[in-house]
């Protein structure tokens, strides 16, 4: 793939010009590294604006690793991560978390991406038992896997009970920000107002050149630490925040996941409203999974690029990001619409 | 510290232009993620005309990282590595090395950062024995954390001893460019070529936003998953692999180095000559480590921030880096010979 | 419970007395350690005569530790087990596998115990993707935890299956004794010839004080490595080697599955004549899985003590052990018929 | 080796009497496994008769294991255990802290196995600093690798030590019996009176088949999971449990060790008076390290077998145990002398 636009991935796109710009702006003279330097100071201003000034915030360079240090920093080897058999933790991480923190993932099955709760809630009611690991973090994954989104009290019936049982609540957040537009909620509203205690935040989907932070409601001790191990330490921190205060300080997250989100609102439609393509999941959020018909994947993923998870089914996953322009769109079901 | 220069680290620098540029000049349109796009196999060309062509190149996102997916990359969790009390790995990687390989780190002294290659020979000669980790892999630094640099017959003396016990040979080159520059040698000449099997190929310190690379000299089994399991694999590939580019294609890569070699030879030689400062080890790189009088470093830390190791001994280290300038040192030396 | 006989664990039984003669023979002077002495050397040729003069034999102390040597010596933390989600690797030995080898344990559903072999096809055959855990091992239970037995021809299915796709075949045989006895084949005819290439053989359940051994049929390095850093290395190795000689020097190894397998067939046989129990899975080798109504519960768990798995749904287990009697058997029929 | 005695080391003794009878007498019926048995029941009270009724105890099958868990029971990966180049922790447990807890072992000089405190004060007093892990924990071995003894105000020192910079004093007390009886003193008056917050309590080296146990005097969390992961719980525990009850609840842990400690302090008095062997450590306790001259151990390694860990320089280690004979000691010291 080498195109103009594409409905790939939302890591496809390329860096926003405010973000880029943002980093040619710190580029002048030295700094310390390591995140001593006031560029880091500011970014956190820009998280605690909007998460709260308790939060504490560590970047990291991708969203595998925001979702281990997140589990590093509160899961014991012997502990268990409960999480969906979708949830990119579980399956798209080359067992990192196994890895590094020694822990198990459970997997429990999900409806469009959300966690089913009745399996969740057994598994945190059994009897302790030190045959078993022990359940320590629930984590979902918020827009979902699926592009569907939680609702709030979804989120806080989920955040009770993993606090009724001595659990903490994760969010993979990769797509928080297309969450919080698709709900109409502020950041924190969405996730530590309802209970959430650690958040995966995510900016590289939504315009950053790299960069994911781990946000913390629930103090947590020697994250530096666990950071540092967790090989995501950046001596030239600067770069980083930069990104993060071009994001934050402004409306850039909430541009950006807005404009995503419309895309494919706009494409849902025109798909409903043109076409026979069965739409698998509800569309919340900044993607939509579609059944296809071979001739019509032949005929379309030359020019409109996607990812096709189940050829056999034709199930196809076409994202839109902060870059999507509807002109693409329209292309493209005008294309397949044209298919035989 | 928020100084237009510094002494302090060579990572306390900013992005080059050159590679600013490379980086603005890829970010357009969407390419695939995770290394998959025309950027990465572009700079993966670089790093073959350097290299060879037979060699795997893996891009990480700092030195830990690169140090520990190489030795990740070779090492069972039973073996151990090999390298000097001084070592980045040993005592600046928070233990990433024994957390995600498993294996045991042994020490053995050094005279001016070069490993004491009697000590390693008595280690890789024991009888193998299941009670202690089986060595695998030495491990130099080159340039040494002390800045200065392996003579070629000293590194092919280590990968000889190296391979007759059936060891492998890793170098940390987090200041490689440094070195070669030092010796009047390519990149592959003063490593795969002497029988250096893995490198730590550094980037940040020599003008990168950002970036490290493994290169593999031997070939290594299944290093993307070591990688991606690493926590380094990121999505918009493209962004680190236009850096590479940008520092490989040309002679960027030698430019800053030579520059950087240029000013510490400078300042030693003007530290020489006007003072009487004690320079502590060779400077056949980047920096100078000196002995400072307290009056000294009170005075001159401040305009000219550099890193004290040992306040009490007054070792303090000065690094000089691609946009370190032939004024700032004289400042400093001319600021340093008026203290009473 | 503090019973003279039990239905609760085939190692709630004690040792053969046998076995303990054995150790007490063996306890006279002075013996070098960690399996370096003379009764080793013995049980090892115990060991060859049954699995071949080629398998390494490496003892460790419970079942836990031979899955995880088993699968440490030959996976990488990248790694993936295939195994069952009735597995004891996956849910009885609190993450052990996932902490020291790092690697994904991957559950497939299964049948009576054995595993879904249409599932295991898919994710072997899977293109590889460094997202995502490299499946190296497949390991299935035999006896199952169901106390089902594989034919001779399911387990070369799946070693087939394993070997087209270059992964190994591991057994845990925490009861390959009873399964043998329960095929009519001697043990390596039943796993080695079949195409395993490991075997966890159990001991403790088969009358040792406590003792179980990796057998590799396959070649592998550095098992020695794995088993001390696993902490499995004994220091008074002899007095585990003269159990697994006391056991398969002569027969006992068979007298003692063939009794616990006939117990099993005596306690179903006259459950299913002469009651009304519902048996869950076919009894192939030493116990047997019934659902009992509660009051059936109460009126016999306190004198014929055994493990319920479910209470809600009544789902219980009645092992049989070497020593069970059919005394203690006919016992508890007759109190199961007596309750209203 | 296939010897009546030996000085190997303490581990090649059997095991005593008393210890195997205890063994036997619990080899009846049934009973609850992985120490939910009164036999296990019955041994706590035994720890807890010497040890304080507070104490936690977790018995375990090796040294090595006893380390590790309780290493693991206090330490995240990114924390440093700091022990002596000596210790077993160090150099003898292939890296097991290593790969299980993931932290990394800081070693210190020692003087004849006694840690060097300045050495450990000055690891403990540095500033944290993430990039360098956290220390937690302070290892020391009584008696000593070299069989030397630390003093009760020692002890004391190290533990305020810890304690003062917010870290855990762990004693690897493989022969903390012997320890003891070279202190005249109880087992806790010479351990958790002192300051000592982990204990690695050791069976094995005196009279028992197997077992070691982490006594805790500090509170910890979790350690039973701790011990299941590490692959050390056994299921048939009362054979464990039994032989520490016979170790403890008389006097024999006292006697076994007095008789070892003093076959040592006659085996040393014969050297000194009667030969001119250089003994190089002080004899505190069940060993006598010596200096031998080649044609020495020629003539006795034979049939006085024992260690030489220094061929080139003639270093033994003369080990005795609870079966040690006088004659044994008095036939080696006259082949000593007869020697030309």
């Amino acid at each position: 793939m080498s195109a103009s636009l594409s409905f790939y991935s939302d890591n496809s796109s390329g860096v926003h010009p405010e973000v880029l710009a943002a980093i040619a702006a710190v580029n002048h003279g030295h700094a310390l590294g390591y995140g001593e330097d006031e560029h880091t100071r500011r970014s956190e201003a820009a998280f605690a604006r909007h998460f709260g000034d308790g939060v504490q915030v560590f970047s990291v360079v991708n969203g595998s690793a925001a979702n281990v240090v997140s589990a590093a920093a509160c899961c014991r080897p012997y502990d268990a991560v409960i999480t969906t058999s979708a949830a990119h933790l579980a399956w798209s991480e080359c067992g990192a978390i196994e890895r590094m923190v020694g822990c198990k993932v459970m997997e429990v099955p999900h409806e469009h991406g959300r966690i089913d709760v009745e399996a969740v809630r057994r598994l945190v009611s059994a009897a302790p038992d030190d045959h078993t690991n022990r359940p320590r973090l629930i984590s979902i994954t918020q827009a979902t896997e699926m592009l569907t989104v939680y609702t709030p009290a979804e989120i806080a019936g989920i955040a009770r009970l993993a606090h009724e049982h001595g659990l903490l609540l994760h969010v993979d957040g990769a797509r928080i920000a297309n969450a919080a537009v698709s709900l109409g909620m502020g950041l924190r509203e969405c996730t530590g107002d309802l209970g959430v205690d650690l958040l995966s935040f995510g900016g590289t989907k939504n315009g950053l050149l790299m960069g994911e932070a781990v946000v913390a409601f629930t103090p947590l001790d020697h994250v530096g630490y666990v950071r540092k191990q967790g090989l995501q330490l950046l001596s030239k921190m600067r770069f980083l925040s930069a990104q993060f205060s071009a994001l934050l300080e402004g409306d850039l997250w909430r541009r950006n996941a807005a404009h995503a989100n419309a895309m494919a609102a706009h494409l849902a439609a025109r798909l409903r409203a043109e076409t026979d393509v069965e739409i698998l999941h509800p569309v919340d959020a900044n993607g939509v999974f579609v059944r296809l018909r071979p001739e019509v994947i032949e005929a379309t993923i030359g020019r409109f690029p996607y990812y096709v998870f189940d050829r056999e089914r034709g199930v196809a996953r076409l994202m839109t990001t902060w870059d999507t322009t509807r002109e693409f769109i329209d292309g493209f079901v005008e294309a397949l619409r044209t298919v035989p």
